[in-house]
């Protein structure tokens, strides 16, 4: 049975983790003190919390229980227990999309119920954590090599569906509201200019001017300063004259929780069978960060880091659920990797040297300054805007301006999704459909379109089921998706089709007794094999792909 | 004295003209009648009709003696007479933007000099006709040779500078009127979005959906289908509750002047130094339309269209002039050929087949209607639009939305023309400095970019001429930048560098004894010379240019 991994008995894989990782502890806190760390502290900070406003404000919105200081606080604690427990520090955590709408789903189930949503989320997430430990010490998270772009961009569309029709509902309910006619223009204003120039700045990459450090800059900040400029167009003139016309984001005058309850929930002051049913959303928890930690984790630690100090993939998600059962307790949301942040975050501590090969000029990193303060860091200072006066600052954000957010997240989310490009070429015109893809010039265009159909019928009914009352198992369709592409798939398409459009996922080739498979850095070097060898046994003469590339297709999962 | 054409000698172009064209004077009205035609009336009327109100509105505005009504009306009289007596019916005429900038420099100086607009304006262009049959007659329209891409994409950034800043200062302008914050939000996203989305359909030939003709259509039609949007959300629910406080265009309830006067001015009723005064304003009118008007003509004639009836500029000069004396006599704006509606029109004639050339698909023309009912029928409608139950329809459309389309129009017009493109150069990190031209790898970059700086200073300089009092010289400063470009950059440039950057436009070598000249078609077939050879009798092995690259480079002069 090739499915089981060699750690999957008892604690062996944390433990070698662990025995790897302690040696370099110290140097962990010592090295690296420079201004290129400073710089991404900063950089980090930011990235993080934009989208985490957003999704507070969301969370605020629905569920009335938590709110920005919550997020904060849970991305604060976490990111602190994580940046100092972990085995591989660099990899940012925080509150994510998914769990957002995992959340609101847990949110739905608890009030159809009848009972306390906050005690119902804080046993999920309690026995979550503690399913994330038995994992760890199972091994697990070596399941993540069958997760496919199938599952992958899947994933992505529909979170990409979600998005876009969050942000849609939220700027049509400014309508619906009774507030004067201006101030529903002006929320329209705010939102849908945080969208396009937060498009525009993204862009910047693709810009000529200035150079490429600049752009750079602008192209990750982009949401950021769109977030500043229109809050800063808000509260001028005539809009700031629209008074509580115009919604902003809820925020405590000081650090508290948003209904003023205490930190600490009496946890047995709720039903046992609640405490039981709450295994449900527990177990989607699991499945969902078994999927999101572990991708978001693999690409920060991508080959073209050039890390040296090794991975812990199981000493992770140990810590991880560690995190979660605090999380929990607190009845705060919890925290997973982050994508794109930690490969970002990766990214901004490599010293680089521009190198020509094959005639082209690369990026070539000299060294990465591997340790644990930038995260540490960044944690805490998600921590201190909780406070005042920081958290006054919060509470001028125009809540339009994160509904557009979410339609930018949307859209920036879509170019580089397969299965969005796959529905371009499917609408495209037939003479001008191309693509830089083997496929493409591999398949015959009917096979692709009847893929892509496929994929598309069932990135939709997963949509509709997120509307449905059991929308809080989504993470399990998600899930099922890998059975799909290994089982359900091969009965429609050939061996030689599948594997073109999709290839499966394994270690490298040149490591197949498993004797270094806990270094999990193995499964970033991603093998495509063209030619059919769809048995991990089977090795043929493999064309590595490069992890960067497969990488940067998971970012929409984000 | 190589500047004096041979027709510089009495009536000779025009005579010729006539004789060529007569014998075919019936088939322009008998052939051709098809869906093809009747589809090109429809076309050309629409995008004549969008600028032609929003120049008709900043008239409205600024002179308060010139509307909607007399521009369509001028549009309709020139359009029909041209359409039945021109030699050449395919080109289309109409009221530009440079007649509109210039029309309002006449209201400032009748204003400043406390005299009668209307009659100012008249008697303006009652010389300026007599001038343009005087030009016509010594054959003036063969200088058009000498305007080389120099002068057009000075003229085409000076354009697009003046039409930026009009949208930005109209739309600046709604929150200084004492109206409803929500109107001036509501205007604001009207004008905004009139812009956005006008760009976005403009670029439907980039997409990939539908077909061609598809992609085609919406790109042509892309501000009135924005217009026609903006305007049907502004007569929705509490938009259209805005009542007055949103202004929508200034048209009378039938077909009458804006102030109500007789059309007839009493033209005597005006002092005789004003009467002398106006041919200062007439001269520059001449200037700017010999300019104007021969280039959309030449564009509509444009080699690949494969014209066979010949052509007229000499008539067609002369009858534009008829068509100036009689729009003077009623006090409305002059009209000329608009670019570019006239070559559009040429290509919606075209029947086309695919030929692959060189491995190329590409478009080769077969037939093209030559007629003049689809002109005349498209000025037709362009008058009948001036009556109930019409007019009341364009009354609906917000000004906002015309704002709008000014910025659109800036922005639509900078891609192609040279200037900018070199200033985007020059504005890139050097690193990613690329460019399709020629002269871009001919040349040293340091010279491309001194060039380019002159050039742009030139541009301002006559920009901030059009804020002065003199503003209504600035087709002078157009005028002048040919002599620029011919006496006055040798001396800083080499003549290998300005025949780089700026070839001498002549007409084909194949044509050498002036017998065939009076066809003007020759000078639609561009020859550039790299090699130095600047004076007109060398010839050299010259590389012949498409023409309509270099029509496509005089679209931004509209």
């Amino acid at each position: 049975m090739g499915w089981l991994p060699e750690e999957a008995s008892g604690f062996r894989g944390i433990v070698k983790d662990l025995k790897r990782r302690a040696p370099k502890y110290v140097s962990d806190w010592t090295e690296g003190h420079n201004a290129k760390t400073t710089a991404s502290i900063f950089f980090m900070f930011f990235t993080s919390i934009a989208p985490a406003i957003t999704f507070a404000e969301l969370l605020a919105t629905t569920t009335e229980k938590i709110g920005v200081v919550e997020v904060c606080l849970s991305s604060c604690l976490s990111g602190m227990v994580f940046s100092v427990f972990a085995g591989q520090p660099l990899v940012i955590v925080g509150v994510t999309g998914p769990v957002t709408i995992l959340t609101i789903s847990i949110y739905g189930m608890a009030k159809a119920l009848d009972i306390s949503f906050l005690h119902f989320y804080a046993w999920a997430q309690i026995w979550a954590g503690l399913m994330h430990m038995a994992a760890a010490a199972a091994g697990l998270c070596d399941y993540i090599r069958y997760i496919t772009n199938f599952s992958c961009h899947t994933f992505g569309m529909l979170i990409a569906v979600i998005y876009a029709v969050t942000g849609a509902v939220g700027i049509a309910k400014y309508y619906t509201r009774s507030q004067s006619f201006a101030a529903c223009l002006m929320e329209t204003i705010l939102a849908l200019g945080t969208t396009l120039l937060s498009l525009y700045l993204a862009n910047a990459s693709n810009w000529v001017i200035g150079n490429e450090k600049f752009r750079t800059f602008v192209s990750d900040y982009a949401p950021t300063v769109a977030i500043v400029i229109w809050t800063g167009i808000s509260l001028v003139g005539r809009a700031d004259d629209l008074g509580s016309d115009l919604t902003r984001l809820n925020v405590p005058r000081n650090f508290q929780t948003i209904g003023g309850r205490t930190w600490f929930l009496n946890l047995f002051d709720f039903p046992v069978w609640g405490i039981v049913l709450s295994l449900v959303p527990a177990s989607i928890i699991l499945i969902l960060f078994i999927f999101d930690h572990n991708v978001s984790s693999i690409m920060a630690q991508s080959k073209e880091f050039q890390l040296k100090k090794g991975s812990a993939y199981h000493l992770d998600f140990f810590v991880l659920g560690i995190c979660i059962v605090f999380t929990g307790i607190l009845g705060i949301p919890p925290c997973n990797g982050l994508i794109p942040q930690a490969p970002l975050h990766t990214k901004s501590l490599c010293v680089v040297r521009k190198e020509k090969q094959h005639g082209v000029v690369v990026d070539v990193v000299e060294r990465t300054y591997e340790q644990r303060y930038t995260n540490f860091s960044q944690a805490l200072l998600t921590g201190v805007v909780c406070f005042r006066p920081l958290i006054g600052v919060l509470g001028q954000i125009p809540k339009a301006c994160l509904d557009g957010l979410f339609l930018f997240m949307a859209l920036s989310s879509l170019p580089g999704n397969e299965l969005y490009e796959r529905f371009c070429l499917v609408i495209a015109e037939p003479a001008l459909r191309k693509s830089p893809h083997a496929w493409f010039r591999a398949l015959d265009f009917a096979t692709i379109k009847s893929f892509t159909k496929l994929q598309l019928a069932i990135a939709f009914v997963i949509y509709f089921v997120t509307l449905t009352p059991i929308s809080m198992t989504f993470p399990l369709f998600i899930a099922a998706l890998v059975y799909v592409r290994l089982k359900v798939l091969p009965k429609y398409f050939d061996e030689a089709t599948l594997l073109a459009l999709d290839p499966l996922i394994e270690l490298a080739p040149d490591d197949p007794d498993g004797a270094k498979k806990d270094d999990f850095n193995g499964a970033a070097e991603l093998v495509e094999d063209p030619r059919g060898a769809a048995d991990e046994g089977k090795e043929g003469d493999a064309a590595a792909m490069p992890a960067s590339d497969s990488s940067s297709n998971l970012l929409e999962a984000a």
